[in-house]
């Protein structure tokens, strides 16, 4: 992955451009029969998920029977933080981190959306994309329903409403079984906390306990950075519901191919996460090592640095598994990403400059195996590469530690348009050539998921185009 | 009306909580064949409706197709200054004023509220309070409808969403002709300006023409601030509707006697503005005038001073009829009001005391009149009058422009609650003794309404009770 | 005086730029045997002084035997409200606030400027300006003093470092004595808080007690802002020194002739202040009056209407010498002067708009005379009085309260350039064609001294250019 | 070192309160014969400089002949951005960032400080720490000097101006001479830059060339931020002067010993950058090997993770030479370290955790070494310790890759007090007690400096209290 150059967080994301690949949400969820602080709880456990999402957060809790609910562009810490300077004794309480396309940006889309309905007081933090969203939605206007934004979070609160089923267990089924595509869901609904996975399984959910206590979180980072406790992954098609009656759960029809999203393992969660069941650390190991089993024929190389952070892990991977050494030839600043914008757009080698600085005592004469975990327009690499070659590297030979990135994704990730990609342009010598490296090597589909066990059921539709779902587009509000 | 003492605009109205009176809002549009810079041109009209309300404002206009929209907490000038900054040409916009009532602060109640329903897209800003909206709210909601807040504006755009009527005139009359109370609202459906009013026409509104352009504005002040133009008031029930086929109106059904505010007049309107078809600087001078008739048995008074600036055109009608001469005997901070929380709740003396100052020169040895608009609470009285004692003043006669405020209003008017009214607890003796004065008067409603020509039809319930709707409450939300 | 028609208040100065004159600073004081919140005190002090300065503002406090400062760009409430939050125990303290010319903004020139000396620890803080302040400066660069801003005021705490004398009255009256020019300063050194004023007197300076506290105040607002208590000015050349030994006071030499800044009567000064020993309404009353007597010959107007606020008493006294009837003729908007740049700089005319509202009422069809205090560039009046014209007014006649506007100050007020000055460029007809009204009329000086008893010793020197010392310039840090 | 567990950056330092050690500065200077946009240059240098100083920073520069600065609280990007948006075309100018002990904090100490003096005009940018400033400072003082800081730069500007050398090379030798301790100096005087070193070399100082550009910073990182160029060390007791007549420099009397400061390669500089003339990230590896080789005999260890991101290169060093796997075993989030303020400060733990996260992946069941840079209190190594076992660490074996820190720094580093520095307080086997390590390990003195090649002369003073120049104070101004 290229890395974040931006200098420009906390900024709405057109002004922090450079954003390679964006992920689009992040959920939470607290239920606790003991009243204890828990928009506190959301704000640390939100805090720990906003690698999945810097453009908006948000926080709903009950309070003394009501419901209170905090929204705000930015980034969770200056967004929410003075929120939390108090003690809100609460039971229950769900968060939400987001990142959105350009399109859809604005505090209406942010999340949770708390709404008054025919079902009572619901809340929902949402993360995925429902692919059918645009036909969905088009039905439910027919009928008379409005739309106040642009998220498909809304579309199922409106399904909620619209369902005749009165009972919670049968208006979550209505509304949720004909949805097609991802979503990964923490609702507050009266005095439940409910946990509900899409039968693909495309984005992780995890469920944890502490005490009495119930915690939903996208990642078990979220569950972490509270105390250790145990957890599970909410299973593909598993709605779980916990309430004054205690926690139960149930399964989606129709049962579905798991189709995990295997971004979620190469890039977008945090290494001391585990999703889908495993550690992301332990998969990126393994494709470090991958892509060393490519170069086994010999590169003549001297030393394996990672693009920081985003290549450290696979980094690790191949050094061991082709016995060179693992030095850090690319250092990161501490202090980039910080509230500023650059004065012209030009200077984006600049902002890299700001970023990253090549480390002359380790590269300089040497031929320099680079990891990174892969690779979309390409420009932020060919800067990279140049600033090794600047500190005296003499080969430079890229490895990404996934497959060519050639397709757009229906289910959660925003991925630039096709003819951005530079693998949709050039192929791996053609890059090369551009980004000034002497070679560059991507790791194969079948390869990939073959080290991830690929039995187990991913979607590589971004790098293989086969897509579980295809998209429905309906009539769509244009803002 | 007691001066707003506040020192802390701009923030959350529980920061700035001595406010004594809350007006809901204020609405402007804009539709111009040619297309101009909508959003400047509404910064510039909200600008001048700032004082209907100060928790929230937005704008939504149509660009290049597209609609937008920005909605944010505070005033006019930090909240939406920065997206005037460069020029949006578009050919229609609306735009809004709120404060809000504590309960229903925060931003999912910033309007225009922008929707996608099945009569294409709506934006709606909405000045008033529908006394049924609780009980509508209820049905809609039964119907699968669903509030993501607790403004009655939502209410409206789910009304037009249900209406079988697929025509403009057919789903306006079908949606507002079942609401109860009070509405001024400025909408843009599709290509067209929509402007209607409530059949007893509790809230002010105009429309008025510059070339080819159209504006619509709670209060004249508004249109004089872009240019001199033509207009008149939208006539209690009607609706305007102006697009690509020109400008048309219709009345709603059923006709009802007009309740036009008499709030709007004493306090609530600008005075330069026109509301009712009549000058509010007009209104307060006659007010002033009524007051002196009372007092014509003669009070021995040296002065007639005005509480800056609500009672400075009373206080003006005052000393022209009764002979006395009018003075600045107290001074107001051109400084206070900006953003800044005092440190404890209880130096709220302190605080008027920065607001507000009595000018020895003027009042030292007198017998001063004060004139102010109305009396809420009592306390900021309290202190004004002691502020003029220590500056000498002999006696102190308060009277006020207005009768004694005893009810809470149904119809846009946030009244604080009937026990913290004290002319719910005293009687005009009983307050004089309570905020220090030598004598207290009001202006009784029957002299009130015959002042400002009673026959037109005001609304006076906040006086003498007389609801014209009574208020149905519904299921709310309770956030 | 036109009406300050910035919508950017807050802002740097040059972003506020139509500001038409300047004031440069307003000082405080405050020494408690009995520890209090000292900083508190200061705070609203400074709040009450805020005419007289909001590009930066401080306060210098002692607080356990240590001096703490803080210093801000901006206004009193947002530069300083956040550190009165909680009690600061102290036994002294001083405040400034200030206004500056273009050249010397920033940071470096905020006062009190506290410093570490042979005397001891000083902090100041100055009203005035040191006409010789230049040559002076050189004699001390010369001798090795580094100079770190612009303001004179470092020039006097070098003055007193470089005193020989040991004793507190030595080293005030040796640093002192060779100033020119104007200065009411307050200063802290060690335990003793010391109030002074030069010899000319040219800005005022006031002393109250209340209990066992002292106060020092440029304005008695000030003083009144806290509690009702006995005050007097500081004497023209008086120094008093307020320290555990108790209060005293001695006279520096030269004795001068008074030479009181009749601008602080005309324009300055709060009105419910004392200043020079006079009250400013008072003053201003009798200036309203004396361009009543002018026009006894008959105007056949209708009507007397105050620019607001800073002609409105000056209007009070026009309208009882002459009869005719006062009214409020333009309203002004309590929102104007938030935070805010508008887009583009020619836009002064809707910046007007937006402050300043005519009301037809009351002009329409009238022969109006408009009072305001004083006439700087013109350009202001005249957008008002094409206002008053499209509001109806048959006639506008403007009344200033004050002598033309001829040179520059060089004790203490900003005024533009000569060739900005609109009475340097155009009689009184010449005017009048320029801003559209159909006469206008200034006060001579002769009759302004006159009426505020000139023998009392004031300085008009901007308007006669009788300067009672001229400025002596030295080489200047061109900052 | 204990990784900066602040979430809190950006605020003063006294919210931010848990940073362990502080650097008290980084300088930067340019001069170009062709005028250059200057402020935007210094924008990257100082960003590039941040790690040196987080708490203010400034920048002065020349513009058409006037000298212009901007010096604020905070870190560069929001401090400065937004002076940098314009071009500002510009031959000369300095500047710096400032970490302050908690006394000086205030914007008074930012610098550059720009003076007006007798030698003309002259800007000072200051990295280190005058140990017999308080004494110096005395004798100016009684001299009629005034301080308005307490930082040494306005020290060394007093003593420019006290020279009787009129002389720029002269006056720089009669100031400079009579320094005792630590100066890495940027200089502008009228159209010269100086860049000056202490002749003990305390602090790192380089200056680098490309085309006619002159570039002067505390650490290479600033001068690669710009492009690749030629540069040098300056040398300890070097003066350089650049002005029009070219580059020369000459040498400050006495000749020292070096002493350079030990703590710049174990922590302080940038691992890409060369500060003494030697590469950090190579000096880096050294100490890592070392503390391998003190291993030798076998800790059963099955891997070694670096504490992120201080101990990342030395853990490089000792897996190599202990043969043991390196690994990501603690993951740091990099949105820690953004505006907020934690609601109480018990929550340190808390603090940590947002921060840092363990792996369980890698460590859980393993023997684990891990390395960090040094030790100063011990409170978060031992949540670090905590987190590894929380994660299943089966032995967790903690070593430092610097000697026990017991001393206070007289040159430029914030140390905390004796009394809190955990190694005054216990020996390694009570400290590795009290974090909850196994075993905890330093790298002996003479061995530090034996790997550093100690003939070239390095200030150990931290850990053996062999000070070069001994503390002599002053009267200290207290604030």
């Amino acid at each position: 992955m290229e890395p974040n150059v931006s200098v420009g967080d906390g900024l709405p994301p057109s002004a922090a451009s450079c954003q390679s690949l964006g992920h689009f949400c992040g959920v939470a969820g607290v239920r606790s029969p003991e009243p204890v602080d828990i928009p506190r709880t959301l704000f640390y456990m939100l805090f720990s998920l906003q690698h999945r999402g810097q453009e908006s957060c948000g926080i709903a809790w009950e309070e003394e029977g009501k419901w209170r609910s905090r929204r705000d562009m930015g980034m969770v810490a200056p967004a929410l933080g003075r929120y939390v300077q108090e003690c809100h004794l609460s039971s229950l309480g769900i968060g939400h981190v987001r990142y959105s396309t350009a399109g859809g940006s604005g505090i209406q889309n942010a999340q949770p959306i708390v709404v008054d309905c025919n079902k009572g007081r619901i809340a929902l933090a949402h993360n995925g994309n429902i692919s059918n969203g645009g036909e969905l939605r088009n039905g439910l206007t027919a009928e008379g329903s409005i739309f106040q934004g642009t998220a498909d979070s809304e579309l199922i609160l409106h399904a909620f409403s619209r369902s005749r089923k009165p009972d919670r267990e049968g208006f979550l089924r209505e509304a949720l079984e004909p949805l097609e595509g991802a979503y990964s869901l923490a609702i507050m609904h009266e005095d439940a906390l409910v946990a509900a996975r899409d039968p693909s399984g495309f984005r992780p959910l995890y469920i944890g306990h502490s005490g009495s206590k119930t915690f939903v979180a996208s990642e078990t980072c979220a569950l972490h950075a509270l105390a250790p406790m145990d957890y599970r992954e909410v299973e593909p098609g598993e709605v779980v519901i916990v309430d004054d009656a205690g926690e139960r759960s149930f399964f989606l029809e129709p049962k579905r191919p798991p189709k995990r999203c295997v971004f979620e393992l190469i890039y977008f969660a945090r290494p001391d996460s585990e999703v889908f069941g495993r550690s992301v650390h332990a998969a990126r190991v393994l494709l470090g090592e991958a892509l060393a089993d490519q170069d086994s024929s010999g590169l003549g190389a001297d030393i394996v640095i990672p693009v920081p952070d985003s290549g450290n892990i696979s980094a690790i991977g191949y050094a061991r598994r082709s016995g060179l050494p693992f030095d850090f030839g690319l250092a990161r600043s501490h202090y980039a990403g910080r509230s500023f914008t650059l004065p012209t757009k030009d200077q984006r080698e600049l902002m890299v400059r700001l970023k990253l600085h090549a480390v002359p005592e380790v590269v300089s004469g040497k031929s320099v195996v680079m990891i990174d975990d892969s690779l979309v327009r390409g420009t932020t690499s060919r800067i990279i590469v140049n600033l090794l070659r600047e500190a005296g590297a003499r080969e430079v030979h890229v490895r990404l530690a996934a497959p060519e990135l050639k397709w757009p994704c229906y289910y959660g990730i925003d991925i630039p348009d096709r003819e951005q990609l530079i693998s949709n342009r050039l192929d791996p010598e053609g890059i090369a050539r551009e980004i000034g490296a002497d070679s560059v090597r991507f790791l194969p589909v079948a390869r990939l998921l073959e080290v991830l066990n690929g039995d187990r059921g991913f979607c590589s539709a971004c790098f293989d185009g086969h897509h579980p779902f295809p998209l429905k587009p309906g009539r769509k509000d244009d803002r």
